[in-house]
């Protein structure tokens, strides 16, 4: 999510712009009305490189993601000003790219998961998938009005965030709460929130399969070199130190996919490679999370390690810091370290088995009757934010604490 | 184990020492030859307060657990004063919980571990269980003297730390290899390494069921109030900063007892209670590992939560940071900030599903024919201890990697 605040120092000029091409609503008129809406929350990414500006503008003014200095009110102005400085050499990294594939995929994946959940659960069909990003379009609003148009009651709230950080999936709900307040719309919609999904079973997997697949770009004589370099956006110290859940359960999803990928190799009798978990991204001089993926990287390297490869783990979708961040600037670092073998995963975009995860968590969620997981009504020690970890108009009041 | 550094500022005067009665050691001269050694490594304590000096000697002078500045040579020195120094605060700490109980209970486990070993797998028995601790008696001379006396060839190093830590796990096995080659003892035994068990089902459903036992101490109508504090032995970021697993695997550990509450508790129908890991008894000015259980109970005081349950999870007795740190220390805390119902679940100690779990986890590993798990050769970046991750002697080299 900081990568924007990255400088773009290893830029090779005069690389062309290479948009994805703009994605179409799924919405139709001689659809029926949708019982049931599955708003997919998420960051979003600029699509088209020349969106980078509004969407930086977006982060820099979110006190959720950034506590600028000053208050709310120099923050507006600061985060403005700081997003237009950063925007050329965002822009250029999003050129490289060819604009961020969030949106496709997002789409994507609602759409196939609610054919499934049709089948999964017809008692809340039909359903539909809208998409909320929190600093690109299709904005919240834009969610809303949509919804709204399509005469939906019925919603959940499903963080595309694996695992929940304030800065990501709270940033999101606190942006829908907040705009289903400032338009009046507390009675439009009866809500229940899916807040996160770490060690869902399907997700696992669906990481797994991921690995197993990174692993044929070796040689399979190789495969017991490998280090598989886990990679998570770092968050700084301060979000740790407040009680932020996502550090214990991005390790927790880490940890889950190496049990599995042992107990199934142990089957096969095979050793299951070495891993560790990093954190990618940092922005400032102010502590965050630690290791870096970057000085796991060349530390790998200095010890004459050979074969690398990298698993970003809490995020769906591949991203600038994947493709830009991950398969650009830290192949070169790797490849400067002697690191002769360094591959990575896809994100899970298109994968069919986590499409299947994520029909099968909204059917879960739907099938329990609960408004939200036991944690979250954990908020942060110290949070005074008073819409945090709050639900506007449950959909049922029956299970809540 | 750093909680020897704290000042016990609000000690008693003119409690009684209350030592623990001095464990006999198991061995007996009518014993068959054991087949097959368990060496239950772990850091130790003073059985009786006036072994405190010692046992914080020892301590400060060991460099895998604390760098002093200035070198080995003056750490000998400087670790020495330090411990003098500290001696007299720790061993009231001591004294009022009546020493430390970890050499009784890795006794007894150890031993019931292998009774039900020498069922469980009796290719390798008669199984017996050694203790070598790192700080206190038996340390790791006394246990290698006893194994060459009963004759014992083939021998399981089994960290009795489930998560890695390169501060207390790293530094056993360090200590470990270093008296094995000092004694020129590297023909002797034939060595496989249990190095970590945070995932181990036996395990996770030991800690589960500590909780639920730990939960009967509320009114069953106050469940739902009840916050899980994990709490955990805190370390440095500097060894955060090096890729230690330690946090990871922790994290890991929580995720795994709480996943398996919640389907538990799913399938009775009832929420599983809010839960949060914190990381206690950070000592001296630099930067730790955040949040500290300290910090937690202060903000979970001042929003008015009036029902905690502590669970140690990163040790598998009780020991000073249990019984004075959170039993004494933390629970006056709780009071002054108005939680009324401050709780903690007793350390693993006795428990038969726990034990079960270690005879679980030494004979899988037996079976599997494994030196040591996948991680143990993952070794810090940056790391230049020479006998760290080495094994002697290995007990077979054909699953080596």
């Amino acid at each position: 999510m900081f990568q924007s605040l990255r400088i773009a120092c290893r830029l090779r000029p005069g690389v062309r712009f290479a948009a994805t091409a703009p994605v179409q609503s799924v919405s139709s008129e001689l659809a029926p009305r949708p019982q049931t809406a599955v708003l997919m929350m998420n960051m979003g990414g600029p699509s088209h490189p020349e969106d980078t500006g509004p969407f930086l503008q977006r982060l820099f003014q979110d006190r959720d993601i950034i506590e600028l200095p000053g208050g709310p009110f120099v923050q507006k102005y600061l985060g403005e000003f700081i997003a237009k400085r950063r925007t050329p050499d965002v822009q250029a990294q999003y050129e490289l790219i060819g604009g961020s594939p969030i949106r496709k995929w997002t789409e994507h994946q609602g759409e196939e998961m609610c054919k499934i959940l049709d089948v999964k659960h017809p008692e809340s069909a039909p359903h539909k998938a809208y998409t909320a990003f929190r600093y690109a379009h299709p904005l919240t609003d834009e969610a809303l009005d949509e919804m709204e148009a399509d005469g939906v009651r019925r919603v959940v709230a499903f963080s595309q965030f694996p695992q929940w950080s304030c800065t990501t999936s709270g940033s999101s709900l606190n942006e829908l709460w907040r705009k289903v307040k400032e338009r009046k719309m507390e009675a439009n919609f009866d809500w229940s929130i899916i807040d996160r999904w770490p060690l869902h079973a399907g997700f696992i997997d669906a990481v797994s399969d991921r690995i197993l697949t990174g692993l044929e770009q070796f040689d399979e004589a190789d495969h017991h070199k490998v280090v598989i370099l886990f990679s998570a956006h770092s968050v700084p110290m301060k979000v740790v130190n407040k009680g932020d859940h996502y550090v214990p359960e991005v390790a927790g999803s880490v940890k889950a996919v190496m049990d599995q990928l042992q107990t199934k190799w142990t089957n096969e009798g095979k050793r299951v490679p070495r891993h560790i978990l990093a954190w990618q991204s940092k922005v400032g001089y102010l502590p965050w999370m630690v290791p870096s993926t970057a000085d796991v990287i060349e530390g790998l390297g200095k010890r004459n390690s050979k074969h690398v490869l990298v698993v970003p783990v809490a995020f769906t979708s591949d991203h600038i810091e994947t493709l830009y961040e991950i398969g650009m600037e830290y192949a070169e670092e790797a490849e400067e370290h002697g690191i002769s073998h360094f591959k990575w995963t896809e994100g899970l975009n298109g994968s069919k088995v986590f499409i299947n995860a994520l029909a099968d968590i909204v059917s879960t969620h739907l099938k329990s009757g609960e408004l939200y997981s036991p944690q979250y009504k954990m908020k942060c020690i110290g949070c005074t934010k008073p819409l945090c970890r709050q639900i506007i108009n449950p959909a049922t009041s029956s299970t809540s604490n």
